[in-house]
């Protein structure tokens, strides 16, 4: 990030009229935020909320507690507004975009969404690869071109709809980080104990399946192809987008996560770019916050993905902007400074 | 909390199309704010924010890393806009009242201040009463003429200034808690390890002056009296109004923290209208919520006080009600519920 606005930033928070460092994180934000947007007063007024969904082969092997027609009727509910991601993006005044990937029952087009429809849902990861090759670098594709339309955006935020997805994106995580399916998998959207023992024998097989592919853990494109999801490499794609077009990403969840997990590794200058919202309840999420090195901003159990632990955040992003930019200075306020 | 409205709002949530539980903590926020307004549709749009000030006679002790005359000099930067309450007021659409309690230095009538003087600051706690009797009831006073004052707010904030208050806020929960200086007291504006060992001794000092008051820690008010501040026993007349008049309460800091533990001993049935907001880098503070069994919604290593950890938290509870009020249920959305 540009040294000159990092210095500009600790000089203005140093001269606004309170003690030194008594903002806390929301300093530190301001100051990152001007250095990604190379400008002395930073705002996040445009704020970009792009949903990937599709669905998954390894629903499959039972993995989740929530039928797969679900995906399909989320895409029509983000739309229709009745989402929890609908309604946070409503009240944020922020831009909403779904993006269809490709679900098991094909869907009809419908006014909001955006077709992008790669196959009808990914292979069965636990028995074959998730996806090919060319179906990879369609999704990494469909994430930067997310981020193409979201030019002049201040923020963007990748969520993502997928029955299935917590098992793909412990499986990517798993891979990337030599790391245990016990360690990782969680009870996504509500699974019972017997239900989670069966969520991490199914990842033992699947990690043997493909334990070449794992042991080259430095290459993520492959652990994406065999173990990864659509909306999974989208959100990786449109994070690498995102940095390249100097856009701030505010990470959320457990699976958004993983994605910027796989991203960083195949960039690590992204790292730079990335802000992280929350963590979630999902058990896995802190093993991969600690190995982005990521303290997020908020803890509130939430684990819902769409994108609704990040727009959750974004009015600490907005109010750390309006304090570095408006509040007066010790000098302007004819105000005595501390020792 | 009425039982009603407590168990309709947990039976909407259980109906939005989301995971059960997977809102976290703002499903039980919305849920408790239903109850408290006694509507099933929470909102607190409207949101009063009131900063009292004051000085404290400790401060010729030098227990502060600021002089005093920068309390004053504050209140003239809150209502002229500059402050970081004022710019976080903006930001909300919330309504900001500043009350000046005394200050060392008398100050001119200023347009948006209320001017409720008790005294010019109170005396120093180290070697006599902080204030009389008259005095804590004029506090308590100016804190209940400030809510009724908010009439038809949705939701409380108080907020303090006073150079040195950070000395009163340790003393009256080392009375409160039985706890020794050590544990409550910190850096407050930002005082170096050698001011901090000096802001101990001369809070021992006070503890062992007022020792027979402390004696009495189940009778909060004369705890308030020996060793408290005029801001800090408003915020406890404040909250203690707030509850009366069934308007909920966001807690900032650790000053805040310390007034609603003084008035949760009055009245323990206080603490249903409570929210807390934020854990403040005060180290004292982690102690002061443990002791009011308050989880507070974020940790962002805030510590100015003004009601400023508050303000950054409103927009969590905002959200909170914008998903109770507006997500569609699984039954008007045509979604399959999980197992």
């Amino acid at each position: 990030l540009n040294p000159d606005f990092l210095r500009q930033g600790r000089q203005r928070q140093a001269s606004l009229t309170k003690p030194a460092g008594s903002l806390g994180r929301l300093e530190q934000l301001a100051i990152t935020l001007s250095a990604q947007q190379q400008r002395p007063r930073p705002a996040v007024d445009r704020v970009r909320i792009v949903v990937f969904a599709a669905d998954h082969g390894v629903c499959a092997e039972g993995v989740s507690a929530f039928p797969q027609e679900v995906t399909g009727q989320m895409i029509a509910n983000f739309v229709n507004g009745g989402a929890a991601i609908s309604v946070l993006a409503r009240h944020l005044g922020a831009e909403l975009e779904v993006v269809n990937l490709g679900t098991a029952h094909p869907l009809p087009a419908r006014d909001g969404v955006v077709m992008a429809e790669i196959a009808p849902g990914t292979a069965n990861l636990a028995t074959a690869a998730a996806m090919s090759e060319e179906q990879l670098q369609a999704a990494l594709s469909a994430g930067r071109d997310a981020v193409q339309r979201a030019a002049g955006a201040e923020l963007f935020i990748g969520g993502e709809m997928g029955i299935g997805n917590t098992t793909a994106a412990a499986a990517v995580a798993c891979a990337l980080l030599d790391l245990a399916p016990e360690v990782l998998a969680g009870p996504g959207t509500g699974l019972d104990a017997d239900g989670l023992r069966h969520k991490v024998a199914v990842l033992h097989r699947a990690l043997q399946r493909h334990r070449d592919t794992v042991a080259e853990a430095d290459q993520p494109l492959p652990v994406l192809a065999s173990l990864g999801g659509f909306e999974v490499a989208a959100l990786a794609g449109a994070f690498l987008a995102a940095a390249q077009t100097r856009i701030p990403v505010l990470v959320d969840g457990f699976i958004a996560s993983v994605a910027a997990l796989a991203a960083t590794r195949l960039q690590p200058g992204l790292a730079e770019w990335l802000h992280f919202a929350h963590q979630s309840a999902e058990p896995g999420h802190a093993r991969v916050l600690a190995a982005l090195d990521a303290d997020p901003l908020l803890r509130l159990n939430m684990r819902l993905g769409e994108g609704s632990g990040a727009a959750a955040a974004v009015p600490l992003l907005r109010q750390a902007c309006a304090l570095h930019n408006q509040m007066a200075s010790f000098q302007d306020a004819g105000i005595s400074k501390g020792q």
